[in-house]
Order: C-alpha cells, then sequence, then structure tokens
C-alpha cells in the first residue's frame, strides 16, 4: 500500500488526487497533507482523510487550524518540509506552485521517499541536485504532468539508448494564432481560459505564454537524461497525443488520451500497474483529426529562453524561473501586461551570470535574490517596460 | 546471431527483408531461402547471400535451377518445409502469399525456430493449431504487419491484464468514399493502386476489400489472446498511426510512422533490439494531420465477414480465407468482378458447417476442398453473382 503524502492537497492537483486516493481504498492512504492557506478546505480533507498531520503555509492560518483539529498542525516551510518527511508516509505527492516547491522535494528524496512531480519548478530551479540526490538514495521521480507521463509510457520496456528525439506535444494556448498585435492586448481573463486543460492559475498562465512547456523542455532533459538537441516542441491544439518518443529505427510510441490531469496522477500513484478508470474514452471517430504546426518562438520567446537556460544550466534556470514566477503574479495583479512576461524573464536572464554547480542553498539563495530584483524591477520600471 | 531462412524471398516482403539483412551483416545471416517460381531472382539472391539450401515450389522451375547452381535445390511444398526446418537456422521468416504458408510456419514450429510471420492466412486458416504449438514449443511468433507490429510495441513493459481494447487502424484502401455504385465498377487497375503502401498484389487486393484488415482481426485475437469484442477498427486515411492499445487507465498507447513495410520487418528481425534505420523519419509536422472514420461494414462486408467468422471459430475463418484466395485470384484474372469478392466469400461461408476443433490436417483438406469448390462456383455460376 502507498502511504501518500500531499503537498498542496487544497490546489488542483491536489484535490483530484485526493479523488483518486478516495476511490481506491486498498491501494493508498493518507498520511499528511499540506496547504498554503484555505484551511477551510483542509479541515475538510482532514475529516474526511484522517492524515496523521498537516501543515499551513501561513502561520496565521495555521493557529487557527489548531484549535479546530486535534492532529499536529505545523507551519511555514519547515512544516511543509515536516509533512514531506513524514516517517509513515512512502510516497510525496508534490502539487506546490512555484520554487517554494524544490526545498520539500528534496528532504523528501533524503528521507527515501518517492516522489510523484507535479511541482514543474524543482526540476526547473534545481534539476541537477534534485535527480543526483534520487539517484543517490535509489527513489522513484514520478512525473505528474501529461506529457512526461506520456514519455515515460513511452519509454516502457524500451532501451534508453535507442532513443533518438523526444516529442513534446502543447495546445499552443489561447494565443496560438494571435497576431504579434493582438498579443499586446491580452487581458487575464483571456489568459486564464486555456483552450484544452483546466488547471492552476499560475499554469495556466505559463501555458498561455508557453513557459509552461519551456519548463516541460528542461524536465524532460532532467527526467530523462536527453540532449536538448534531441527534445522537439510540436503544436497539436487537440492535446489528445499527449507526447511521443521517436526511437533509432524511425519507429515512434505515442501515448494518448483525453485530456484530464487525473490520468497522469493516476499512473504516477499506481506504477507500475495501471488503475481503473471512470473517465472518459478516448473516441478518435468522435474527435475525427489530430493537427500538428510548428512552434512559433518569436510570438512566444518564453520557450526559446527557457531551451537557451537550459543549455546554458547552473543557475541560469533558476533566475529563468524566479522572474517568471513573479512576472506571473504581477500579471494575475494587473500591473503588467501580458507580453511583459517574456521581457520581465529576459531582464533577469541577460543580468546574470550563471554558478555551475550550484548547491541547494546556492540556487534557494539566487531564487529569492532574483524575486526581490524583478520585484523592484516591475515597480520602477513597468512604465518603461510597456512602453519598449 | 540470427541465422534466418526466408520462405519467399523473391516477393515484396522477402527482397525488403533481405535488403535489411544485407544493411546488417553482424546481426544476421541466411541460411535458405524459397521462391514460388522467381528461379531468376533466386539465383542472385543465392550468389549475394550463400544460403545452404534453397526450394522452388514449381518443380520445373527446380530441375532447371539445380543445374545452374551447386548448393542443394528442394522443390513443391516439401522442399518449402524442408527449409522451414533447416538445422543451421534459427528463425524463419514467413512471406509466403496464401494458405500455402501455413504447413511450413508448422513445421518450423515443432523444429524450435522463431517464427516472423508475414504471411496472414498462417493464424487464420489455422490461429489455434499454431499458437498452441508455438507456445508449447517455447518459439516467438513476430509479427511481420505494421499494424500488430504496432500493437507489439504498444504492450512492451505493460501487463496484458490492463488491456481494454486493441485499435486497429486502416488507411480504408482506395475505394473509402466510393458510393455503392461507383463499387460495381472497379477495375483490377483501380484495385492494385493503394493509396499509402506498396505491397504484393494478392494482399492489395485484400486491402481495397477490407478483408486484409478483417484478416488482420482475427491475427490480432490469435496473437494477443484477446477477445473479438474488444478488437476494434478505425479508418485512418493517413496510416500514420499503425495501431492503438487502450488500457483500462483510459490510456492509449499508439505506434507512429512513415508507412513502410521495413519497420516492421526490422523490428521482428531485431525484437528485442532496435535496429537503425536509413528509412524517412516521421514529420508530423509536414504530415500537418491524422484523420479518423468510421469503417464502413455494408460497403465493404468482408470486414463484417472476418469478425463474424472468427467469432465462430473452428474451420469458419479457414473457409473464409480458401474462398478468398480464389476470389482474388479470379479478380486478378478479370473473371469476376470486383463486389463479387464478398458475395464468393459469402456463399462459402453460407454453405460451411464448421469444425470445432480441426487437425491440421483437417484444416489443409477443407482448405483444399474449399478452394475447388469456389474455383467450380466462379466457373459455373459467375454469371449469376454477377447478376444478382
Amino acid at each position: 500500500m502507498k502511504i501518500i503524502s500531499i503537498l498542496g492537497s487544497t490546489g488542483c492537483i491536489g484535490n483530484q488526487t485526493l479523488e483518486i486516493i478516495k476511490q481506491n481504498p486498498s491501494k493508498f492512504k493518507i498520511a499528511g497533507l499540506t496547504t498554503n492557506n484555505n484551511i477551510q478546505l483542509l479541515e475538510k480533507q482532514i475529516n474526511k482523510f484522517n492524515p496523521i498531520a498537516v501543515a499551513v503555509m501561513n502561520k496565521e492560518k495555521a493557529e487557527i487550524l489548531k484549535y479546530k483539529i486535534k492532529i499536529p498542525v505545523y507551519s511555514g516551510i519547515k512544516g511543509i518540509n515536516k509533512i514531506a518527511k513524514l516517517n509513515e508516509t512512502n510516497t510525496v505527492v508534490n502539487s506546490l506552485v512555484g520554487s517554494i516547491g524544490v526545498e520539500p522535494t528534496y528532504k523528501a528524496i533524503i528521507a527515501g521517499k518517492d516522489i510523484a512531480l507535479a511541482n514543474k519548478e524543482t526540476l526547473v530551479a534545481a534539476g541537477s541536485i534534485i535527480m543526483n540526490k534520487a539517484k543517490k538514495n535509489d527513489v522513484k521521480v514520478m512525473p505528474i504532468d501529461s506529457e512526461h507521463s506520456a514519455i515515460f509510457q513511452c519509454l516502457n520496456g524500451e532501451n534508453k539508448k535507442d532513443v533518438k528525439n523526444i516529442i513534446i506535444t502543447c495546445s499552443g494556448g489561447p494565443f496560438k494564432d494571435y497576431t504579434k498585435k493582438q498579443m499586446q492586448d491580452i487581458t487575464k481573463e483571456q489568459a486564464l481560459k486555456h483552450p484544452t486543460w483546466n488547471m492552476g492559475e499560475k499554469i495556466t498562465i505559463d501555458s498561455a505564454t508557453l513557459m509552461n512547456k519551456g519548463f516541460e523542455v528542461i524536465e524532460t532533459y532532467w527526467l530523462y537524461n536527453i540532449d536538448y538537441s534531441k527534445i522537439k516542441v510540436i503544436i497539436h491544439p487537440q492535446s489528445i497525443i499527449h507526447s511521443l518518443v521517436e526511437f533509432k529505427d524511425n519507429s515512434v510510441m505515442a501515448q494518448l488520451g483525453t485530456p484530464d490531469m487525473k490520468t497522469p496522477i493516476q499512473y504516477a500513484l499506481g506504477y507500475p500497474e495501471r488503475i481503473q478508470s471512470d473517465l472518459k474514452e478516448l473516441n478518435l471517430i468522435e474527435i475525427k483529426k489530430l493537427e500538428f504546426e510548428k512552434p512559433n518562438f518569436e510570438l512566444f520567446p518564453c520557450l526559446k529562453y527557457a531551451y537557451e537556460s537550459g543549455k546554458i544550466g547552473g543557475t541560469m534556470p533558476t533566475v529563468m524561473n524566479a522572474a517568471n514566477e513573479i512576472a506571473v503574479s504581477a500579471f494575475l495583479k494587473n500591473k503588467i501586461k501580458f507580453m511583459d512576461i517574456p521581457k520581465i524573464v529576459k531582464m533577469a536572464i541577460d543580468k546574470h551570470k550563471p554558478l555551475k554547480n550550484p548547491t541547494l542553498h546556492q540556487i534557494l539563495e539566487i531564487d529569492k535574490k532574483i524575486k526581490i530584483e524583478t520585484e523592484i524591477n516591475i515597480k520602477n520600471y513597468s512604465t518603461i517596460i510597456l512602453k519598449s
């Protein structure tokens, strides 16, 4: 039986993970849960799933919750880390959003837990450290992400030496066919309407800028130990083929399915077993056609920056991620325009002199520093950026 | 090293197999070759690949060849069987066309050879006997067929218990969008022009009637031990997705590639290793779209007959296959019309009372009997059939 702690259980992935756990009581049990500040929902989850302990990032909210429940309530990043290393847990689902997810993943790996990783920023900001530690401690890092789950499934029973290319599909987001001019006036509401996937706010904006696809390129590099020149991105608006792997005999394996995050969550939790699903079956006759296009690096420079940062390596992707996190947050608060996001990311990248083999501490320090600098940049220079 | 005998080395698959063997001298060597009657080409192949022995189906041609070369030349079906069981061989490629392929497969399995099976009629006519014998003798039956090769690859590293459906793709052939009226006047030349695959004459006609897809349904039943209700056929005109497997978690695996028979031949020969290929890489951006439709069982009744015969089992598929073989041959000789093929097949099926667990001898006898009866039917009744 897998005894699971979910970091970020009140979010989109967290909730879906709990639904799957509820449907499979003979396979999964909950040990720990955490939230950023949604203690109302967390309390409900506690009553339903009887965890051993929980954590709340927001310390005031943690204090409030303590008076309502009988199990230990930890708080802050230290509290999250505690849940990540709980003795009773053997599998940690990390569905935190942002680089806050890096440290708990690291702590869980050191404690020997298998990781089901939905937090994209873990591998983007600290891929080298995380994957080395996972290898050393012999823990599995299973991706919770339709694309990486697809790649994982395509590699099932295959020899990794035979891989020629990994082809990551991308819906193209809501602005795939926008002109440069149209891109200037994108509102938050437009950006939050993803054509095929239903996700949290941060990742939905990252999907609209294609930064999310850039993250996935970097994650693919770390998860599958493959050169960036062999990682391709292809636009596939229907989001039915979730990714493909091309082998040296030119045979291409693909994983397909109705776009629903439950499939990769289930796969990551159940692996190596597949779990019976109540989701909608794929019906290709109904879908009629699957289309493919080249990605437009000019209109979506974030994807280009991700390749470039990834190839440079060291702390460069950390910086790209930190700047992006602040820029997206500012966009969601209507402080900057949509096309300012890549500009802000580029400013941070251009200024940074990357460290080659950073420690986790250095990564976390740089992440913090870049976030502060980017906040200031946005405050001071937003008018300049907007005009350019 | 795989020491290979090719049954039907002068045909389409045989030739491509030899090309692959030539490109991979460290992996493969030829022990035996056979031809129906093309001794000119066989002689060239002998000079190039130095087999230990060869066989020619046509006895007169075998006598002619004997005077030209120094190695043993066997003849007739007994000669083919001898090549199938050659001591030096560990892998037999059966690329014979028609039910003539059944017996040599059986003999090769008894002699402990792994089988790379391009001969469709082997499993259609004698699936039960062949698969039981293969299991008993612990030999591999690897399909040389883009669809079954795709299914095989989709099942790599998977648990067969998790399979929900197998979805076989079908180009639809050249007459996919024909009306019932247009179907009446199809010429041999039209039927021999397949839109996506370049194959031999018999299989090209079977592809045009969708009987070939019906054969693949029956082969899938035997190769993957799956109920007919779980074997679906889907029209996919681009022939890029070669087939799909749906698992119980609604995840669907697919194998894709440029339509080229060399890919499944390579896979069958090289398995479990993938062999470097010089074929055209799949380029989905160039292809732009993949389409899907329902098959039309009314316009292509052969596909329906295959499902029905397969479900009835016993000698019924043997009979369907025998009648089809004669009907296709008659069509290729301009003796009957295209839409007479399903009518002739149906006549044979309707008349036959199937044996439940036939022996190989019984299967071969029934095959022979139905072929003679169908020849007579075509001679006597072709005018009646044509009018109906």
